[in-house]
């Protein structure tokens, strides 16, 4: 098979598949205690949210993925997922770590909630059910799962190039259900390599384990343990089930057995170490009877403590090489491989640092020796095929022959040092703090807008399905129930009409449909090239003045003279906007400051006003100093990656600092504001700051009827205000923007964050 | 005061203003009889058409231009409204001339038709009032109105230069009047240069004038006649009425006595040579009272015969130029004022062509000799006020002195050759074929672009108010009733959303879209710039392809193998797509040919397929002469002004028929298509022919599902057909356009004409 591999498939085609993860936790308290607060609302009805639910309990949070092209897209959703949860729980954590944190008793154990009818219904009884069957405690263990479909393209081909008298869909499930039992034969390893449960809180029920020994001031083990989770301690059937594996019928038939016989409620109870999957799960057999394994579902896999997502992108890619390994690997007619299967895992998970005897086809093997073989024979797939892998392999090797670098065996010696709830919670607090510093941001979408970034997470947040239509264009698919949206760049979407946009587009029409609806924009003319400007430049002369191109969209070709110029400038300005569109504007120039009122729906989600790039004094630092604080700051970043831009000093600022004599040594006073540029771009370093809590309803109604004179639901509507606090101000509309950036709300350098993509949500009717 | 206009004012301002014209008109049959059949439906509700509606006789048409900046543009519109009509009264005639064509007695007029409530009712019983007193006869004589206002900003700087102790609205009044009455003591000079109503037909009251003698067959007329319309056999009251034009309450005062003593029904009946108007003109009196005089209605200018528009452009900018001379032409204390001017009207209006004499303040002066001096007045002003129109007063000047110049006399001479009713006829059969050349275009919006002029058309044609909100950019607004609609190039509506155009802008979005509703479009995969692109040219190698960036609008970057081609040329086709977007498709080539699918709404309404340039051989033309011939086609032109271009024989033509053994003086045989070009755009001479009748429902409605699919209601669908003419052809989706053109639809080289304006007017609910 292997070498009808090498012929088939190149190295992408051979590693291409479709990934998922799973990923319980606990939610506990600042001490490390379990929650007792609810799941949090913001995540919305539990049975409907694809990617972050309740397990068990209340308490237990449940992160899921989507089915992801690579296991790099998988962990950096794992990332995102933790850190959307993270802030959404207040002063509590997730638990990084499979076995339960400092837990009540049974009768303190808050079961998931639920509503009282239909599906929500029977989610509660099911878990009332388990609750009372297997206690409280034991459902709290959580872990990661981790779901693999093959590219369809490897079985069609491998199917095609055979002639076999068996269908396609028992061709399939036939390799699958090889990849299942060779998974189960060989999984101790895995437990090996990824076991990250050592130990138990003393909260944690004592007896299901011998002789265990006190770790640190509050945790309990024995010496070379690799994972509770997977041995006596860990949840599994009062008794140990082997369904049958050798077909999809066999297998059905014998789970139908099992739930026949009382020995569990239905398919989901049987806890394998992994399991076929189907496309309805609901109704998994029925669902495997007809349309065949979908993908399958590994669940042996611990949470580690070391890893936000908790899973390493390392032990991710190697799991997948390991399963590769798996369809390849030919299986032998021993007909206790089942027994010898649970023996052997249990083996690994209580005392696997050590070089256990487990058992291989009826005879004894130590650990390593086995190791060596699988490793090996790994190694020699990877060189056949190309695969380009051998180091992965190698530094899972040199785990296997020093437990020392066991994730057991280091949160272990971390738990004798801090605790095990105290290593637990300082892992867990770091995190958090990453979460943090990643608020502007959807990890592993970094490519994208922030605008898009910001949305997206608050669509996954908000359990609305989330789809990258087209990534380079910004483009995303929302869809929720039967309603699906698009939307490009963050505020592009079905809620505005072309024509919204086009009249937007357009300053002419703008200003026309403006002044219809009676709201106060500049007066001015429109020259058109080749038209005689003399007339016009009179006319303006001397005057405070704008000069415009009819359409662009980011401040290009505009030239500004709030204290008027000579003809010549006029001209020359004309001669700059004449670059960049056929009609250029002259307008009169509005007094007082810029704000930008991002109007959503029927409501100002923000107003900002910009300040050019700037650093205030302490007496102390120069200006150079000043600035390398002020940039420290993780929302100032390069390249528009984060929500302001780090302070150049370039020669610009220089000359700018010189014609006020100053330069970059000087110490400004403390106190005082030395700005360094003209320009108050955001991308040259200019700071934002919101103003939306300070300016008079009377202008935000005034942007708001702005937006509707042009029929646009996202509009950032250009004000020029004399004086923002004061309801009897000046004011004039200069600019109506159809794409407004949304990032420069939601974190501004000074003023409140505004959570601008839940307002988009709302306008798209998602919420 | 002249030396004040100099000082004040430049010449643009001078010459600035507001235009407007209405123009009646008889329909006739092609016998040069009173039309009986009824205006035409598709003009829509005659009391809302602000274009086009019926005087006094349903045969009786009013043409209304809107209030225009220049008389240019005033002209034009006449032109556009007079071929609007022509091509929807069927077989009838426009009769281009003030007196009647060949009418029946009173018994057989028909009076214009009205609905039975409001305010049609009252028009129907006030035409019915009408008929009663004057007779029917006398109502069908038509004529032209000259409306004119001044630029508001003359009146306010001249206001603002003076201390006067009158009000604003005081002055502008005053001013006005003052033109109102000079307008009735100098009005003989225009009835003379514009009079073109020198006959009557025999069917026309007899007796309304003494000694008539026979005019050719059919007409009736005396020696040096010039305008029946302004004298005697003229429409105008039983009594003649002086009202007091000296103030507006003065005015106001007399027309209501006149009404207080029932010598007419309202002010309406007052048929004065010229009118005060007012902002609500159906309150005319109380709102002058208000609001004072708005603009000025000349009302003695017949329909010049020689001119379709019915008046010519120079007498348009003539009687400008009278405006300005009345508004500056001091008055004299002479008290019969108005008496002696309506003398003088009539007698010019019997006998203008001779060197009549006239009443001037009470005594006699030659009508040649109060020529020199008024047209003397004029050019001073002229020269004074740097105004350039010398030229033209001018041609006044020789007009006045040589009386075989006037419409007069040369209508006369004509009718006397081919009858009154021939002449009349064969100048009205002419205006009409023009109507019919021009039916494509909208004269004087030539400029933009031939879709926009099209809706223009239909949306005028419909009494849908029509106003161009920037010009180059195509952008108009259309309003009806409270309905207000913006369109920029003809398709680009509020009716689609800015995400439909979006999705359509971006192939993959599109493709993804489609697919998601099942419709086929061609296989293929998306390269990134940067990407190894090897894989995927190794997959296409040597199968028919098409390579395309993945947001171009207009065909480039796009490279097509329709027989596959080898990996070095996928390279260069990407390389060519990567200039074009960061993102190039592959998509394998869809078979067949390329029809165009014009969807409006949830209808197809037109589908075109283009074919190259090429000639039909008829055995005796050379290729070069056949294109010739070919090119005669008033629909061919150059420079996308015409619905199809000339053909041009250049470089690329003389080498494709090389390479087919051809050249440019080859003789096809008769029926021997020849091509002269590989690609098959219209701009380069290609031919459009309409499908829409021929291709089977079920592609329709694939076209129509794959808009629907993008939300879009206005969309060019390019489908790919195997055989057009069978339901069980293949096909496949390439291209979905969302600014689809409409005038290729409207008037393809073959196959028949579809109105693809009136559909976008329906989707815009404005019909």
């Amino acid at each position: 098979m292997l070498y009808l591999f090498k012929e088939l498939f190149d190295k992408e085609e051979l590693l291409s598949g479709r990934f998922g993860v799973e990923r319980e936790g606990l939610r506990t308290t600042i001490e490390g205690k379990l929650a007792k607060t609810d799941h949090p609302a913001v995540f919305g009805d539990k049975l409907v949210n694809p990617y972050i639910i309740t397990d068990f309990s209340e308490s237990q949070v449940e992160l899921i993925t989507p089915a992801l092209k690579t296991t790099e897209e998988v962990y950096h959703f794992l990332n995102a997922l933790y850190d959307i949860l993270a802030l959404e729980i207040g002063e509590e954590y997730l638990w990084p770590q499979s076995m339960p944190c400092d837990i009540p008793d049974d009768a303190y154990i808050p079961i998931a909630k639920y509503g009282d009818s239909g599906p929500w219904r029977e989610a509660r009884e099911y878990r009332e059910r388990l609750f009372k069957k297997y206690g409280g405690k034991k459902q709290l263990i959580s872990g990661i799962h981790y779901n693999f479909s093959f590219d369809e393209i490897l079985f069609e081909r491998l199917y095609a190039c055979q002639s076999l008298d068996i269908s396609y869909k028992d061709f399939k499930d036939g390799l699958y259900l090889k990849v299942v039992r060779n998974y189960l034969r060989y999984g101790w390893l895995l437990v090996y390599l990824v076991g990250a449960a050592p130990m138990t809180h003393s909260s944690y029920r004592k007896d299901c384990t011998k002789h265990p020994e006190r770790i640190g001031r509050d945790g309990f083990s024995n010496e070379g343990a690799i994972s509770y989770r997977n041995g006596e301690c860990g949840y599994k059937n009062d008794t140990d089930l082997f369904p049958d594996y050798t077909s999809v019928e066999a297998y059905i038939h014998s789970v139908e057995a099992f739930v026949k016989d009382n020995m569990i409620q239905s398919h989901k109870e049987l806890y394998a170490q992994i399991r076929p999957k189907a496309k309805d799960n609901k109704n998994l057999l029925t669902s495997i009877a007809k349309q065949g394994i979908q993908y399958i579902e590994l669940r042996s896999i611990d949470i580690n403590p070391f890893d936000k997502a908790g899973i390493s992108l390392e032990d991710l890619d190697f799991i997948h090489l390991f399963i590769i390994y798996l369809l390849l690997k030919e299986e032998t007619n021993y007909t206790e491989w089942q027994q010898e299967a649970l023996f052997n895992q249990k083996n690994i998970a209580r005392l696997g640092q050590q070089d256990v005897r487990l058992q291989k086809n009826g005879e004894e093997i130590s650990r390593i020796q086995w190791t060596l073989d699988i490793l090996g024979e790994m190694k020699n797939i990877c060189q056949t095929l190309n695969l380009g892998k051998e180091a992965l392999i190698d530094s899972m090797l040199e785990k296997s022959l020093d437990a020392t670098k066991t994730y057991a065996y280091q949160i272990t010696e971390k738990a004798k040092e801090e605790g095990y709830i105290g290593a637990h919670l300082n892992l867990a607090k770091a995190y958090k703090q990453t979460a943090y510093t990643n608020r502007y941001k959807f990890e592993g979408y970094e490519d994208l807008e922030l605008s898009t970034q910001i949305l997206i997470k608050e669509a996954v947040k908000r359990g609305i399905n989330t789809q990258i239509i087209d990534r380079s264009d910004n483009f995303i698919e929302l869809s929720k129930g039967h309603i699906t949206e698009y939307v490009k760049q963050a505020t592009k979407t079905s809620k505005d009409s072309y024509m919204t946009m086009l009249m937007m587009e357009n300053k002419t029409v703008t200003k026309k449909v403006l002044e219809k609806h009676h709201i106060c924009v500049p007066k001015g003319i429109e020259l058109t090239k080749g038209q005689n400007p003399a007339l016009a430049i009179g006319q303006y002369e001397k005057r405070p003045l704008v000069v415009k191109p009819k359409s662009t969209n980011f401040g290009t070709g505009i030239s500004i003279f709030p204290e008027g110029t000579s003809k010549e400038d006029i001209a020359k300005a004309l001669e700059i906007g004449f670059k960049y569109d056929d009609t250029v504007l002259i307008e009169e120039f509005a007094k007082g400051k810029e704000y930008r009122f991002l109007v959503i729906g029927d409501e100002v989600a923000g107003i900002l006003h910009r300040v050019p790039a700037n650093v205030e004094g302490d007496g102390i630092h120069t200006i150079t100093e000043l600035v390398e604080i002020k940039n420290q700051d993780p929302l100032r970043g390069k390249g528009y990656k984060t929500p302001l831009e780090k302070i150049r000093l370039d020669s610009s600022s220089e000359l700018f600092l010189k014609q006020r004599q100053l330069d970059f040594n000087y110490v400004p006073r403390s106190g005082e504001v030395v700005y360094l540029r003209e320009n108050s771009n955001i991308s040259t370093g200019g700071d934002s700051i919101d103003y939306t809590d300070s300016i008079p309803d009377k202008f935000k109604e005034i942007a708001i009827e702005s937006a509707r004179a042009v029929g646009a639901k996202f509009c950032g509507v250009d004000m020029m205000l004399e004086d923002y606090a004061s309801e009897t101000s000046s004011y004039s509309i200069i600019e109506l923007n159809f794409n407004p950036a949304i990032h420069i709300h939601c974190f501004p350098y000074k003023g409140k964050e505004r959570n601008i993509g839940e307002k988009v949500l709302k306008v798209l009717e998602l919420l």
